[in-house]
């Protein structure tokens, strides 16, 4: 079947991709995207938001902001802070936001299938 | 059949939405997406690339630069202006265009099933 604008596309049709980004609304506000998915990844890897936030190049406050909000979008902690102790503190990720992850990637899944299959019937 | 993630939504499930957007594109570059697509609209409603730009509160220059993208990306030209004659120029659209209006419509359309479709998932 022809594409549905072949007439527009150049010769070279693998050169066009239909393309996109999702997320995560509460009440009209980002609750998480992919952003905020990774900086909890980062966070598990790391046990630390400070390292978590210098791996994805943001400031310690754009970090915790971040976290802030995920915090008090979700029902319940995304994101376990520890202050204190002989090494200074230290964070870690519920089991919930591990969910959150899981939840996220295989939403992403779906949607990258859908802009696959778009993308096909370009070609 | 409960949310995905159930435990971590608040009870006004409700105010979750996925969301998202999409675009085409040419050798990793937008080729177009919902702001060239209006601006499309915008010339064959008012016959002006002046007119579209202050509708759309955007520089004639950035709308300019938008049309030439297109122009450039897609295999003939989408926008055809004129200059000149007593009362200046004027610009209209192709009938490539507004092919490409009806198909992006319809991927739009196809689009917010998808998010749709996920949205229900949730509650």
């Amino acid at each position: 079947m022809a594409s549905p604008i072949s007439k527009i596309l150049r010769k070279n049709k693998d050169g066009y991709k239909v393309a996109g980004t999702m997320w995560l609304e509460y009440e009209r506000e980002r609750f998480f995207g992919p952003g905020r998915v990774e900086l909890l990844r980062r966070i598990e890897q790391t046990g630390s938001i400070n390292k978590a936030a210098k791996v994805m190049k943001m400031s310690y406050k754009k970090a915790w902001e971040m976290i802030d909000a995920l915090n008090k979008q979700a029902a319940m902690p995304l994101v376990i802070v520890k202050t204190g102790g002989e090494h200074g503190g230290g964070s870690q990720i519920t089991k919930e936001a591990r969910e959150l992850i899981r939840y996220h990637d295989a939403l992403r899944k779906r949607f990258i299938a859908f802009l696959d299959k778009e993308t096909k019937k370009l070609s």
